[in-house]
């Protein structure tokens, strides 16, 4: 446990709001690869560090929500929102541990592409949990998470024309393995911002 | 909006059936592939355009979801069904994309029997979507829900059958990795039609 | 249908006892490759077979709760344990498909660490089916259910390790690719695991 307080008794969404910085900095901790002179050990490595203090947040999370009668949504949803949300950071945390086993030093155009629309797949998603605590606030999270779905047709476009670029360039084999797999990678945290968008667009949904 | 007139108020299953039509055509183009001298750039035109139709559904869909009080099913299943479908085609759309990037301009038998099951699975999925109309049809429904399972194993099938072959019998590395992906691409859309079944099946097991 | 007398009306437990031992059966089976000497093949048939007796469970399952008024936990929770149970052994049955497929006979030691992991997530998940009966079990559940995401988080490092050692050490594309799938194939047994801990977490915290 890195963070001392306990947000005030079955405050859920201190806990998603907490969560969903972190997945937001170590996006952005990717988002530094697409730098020169990035240091790729260094970023998976503190990266890897939110992903702890994320975990110990999840965690948390949950063992209120088993000793909390009664919550402000469904508990059912806040279990699914926690759960997804970690899935996120989890793929970050995947993506740059595989960078750094590859012993990638820099990051081709289309894949620094990948990470600033990761980058804005987890801010919208950070906005739309923020947006949680006021069902007031409905039209708004619905445009974030129409937002998210968006950036995810974009990532899942740019992957492909990645691939597609790769298997027409690049002449070695396990170099276009690596890469492909690294564009795998990169799909798939946007992927799951979609899967938290989905989860917050059904809760909203129900309520408003 | 390609469509012009919105279905009377909350009739969410005309959406479902608008949406899942929509897949249908999409994937018998996908399926028109097989046939020799098909214009995979054409193709894929037509599938987009498809794809471009069924999101304004889907966003008709939430939308009036969101302004509807009263529902025929449960809000958060009506959610569920309409985003799962939606993943259906934009899964088509991505195949397609696939191919057309990489200048695929004949698919060999295996590519062909993929075709022919996806195409199969989105017209259980249609089928099943129109039983939802009228609770009755709950055996018939069911029955769709267990065939797409079944296609779904079979697309399983195809896939490693087809991965193993290739292994075996291409020697050019850029072009195995290259069919490989095609062949992941094209059983992902079964398996996501497995993933609108299994929706079905829940709201039907909880209803009958 | 192998086994012959149905379990007594509704016992929706039973049909999940039964299926988790398949599985926790089938993946030993898996894991059986890993001994010198193992018949690639014959595990390949043996572990079809459980996959069909699971299979009927399914089915029986999800029939019994057709025609079932009264359950014991949500209608909607037995089916998403039923159908996400049964996509365990699917993976499981995919798995050594594609070992028997490729012509595989023996395994490296990175795969042979993954099929322990992937035996240690079946065996939680059955001990969390296996505490559903009474909530009163529900602090030991959720420790398994904890313990099912460590073991995913270890099978994505060994996946990740694997497939970055084969990157650098196997010089034969092919061979990386086909190895690369295989790798891909036991991890993705590991996190269909953890669908099924997230289901019945979810579960336990909506009635604890």
């Amino acid at each position: 446990m890195r963070w001392r307080f306990l947000p005030r008794q079955s405050d859920f969404f201190d806990f998603f709001e907490r969560h969903a910085a972190l997945t937001v900095e170590s996006a952005r901790e990717l988002g530094r690869l697409s730098k020169d002179g990035a240091n790729f050990q260094d970023v998976a490595r503190r990266i890897k560090d939110l992903e702890h203090e994320a975990d110990d947040i999840t965690h948390a999370c949950m063992e209120t929500l088993h000793k909390t009668f009664i919550t402000p949504i469904d508990r059912n949803d806040i279990h699914r929102i926690a759960s997804k949300l970690d899935d996120v950071i989890d793929l970050i945390d995947g993506a740059a541990r595989q960078l750094s086993l590859f012993e990638i030093t820099a990051l081709p155009e289309s894949a620094r592409e990948a990470t600033v629309v990761l980058v804005q797949a987890t801010e919208a998603v950070e906005r739309a949990v923020k947006g949680l605590r006021n069902m007031k606030n409905a039209t708004a999270i619905l445009g974030e998470c129409v937002r998210i779905n968006e950036l995810e047709n974009q990532a899942d476009r740019i992957k492909a024309a990645s691939v597609a670029r790769l298997f027409k360039e690049e002449s070695d084999p396990i170099s276009v393995l690596k890469w492909y797999e690294i564009y795998r990678a990169l799909e798939e945290v946007t992927d799951a911002c979609e899967d938290v968008a989905n989860v917050i667009e059904g809760i909203v949904l129900e309520h408003a």
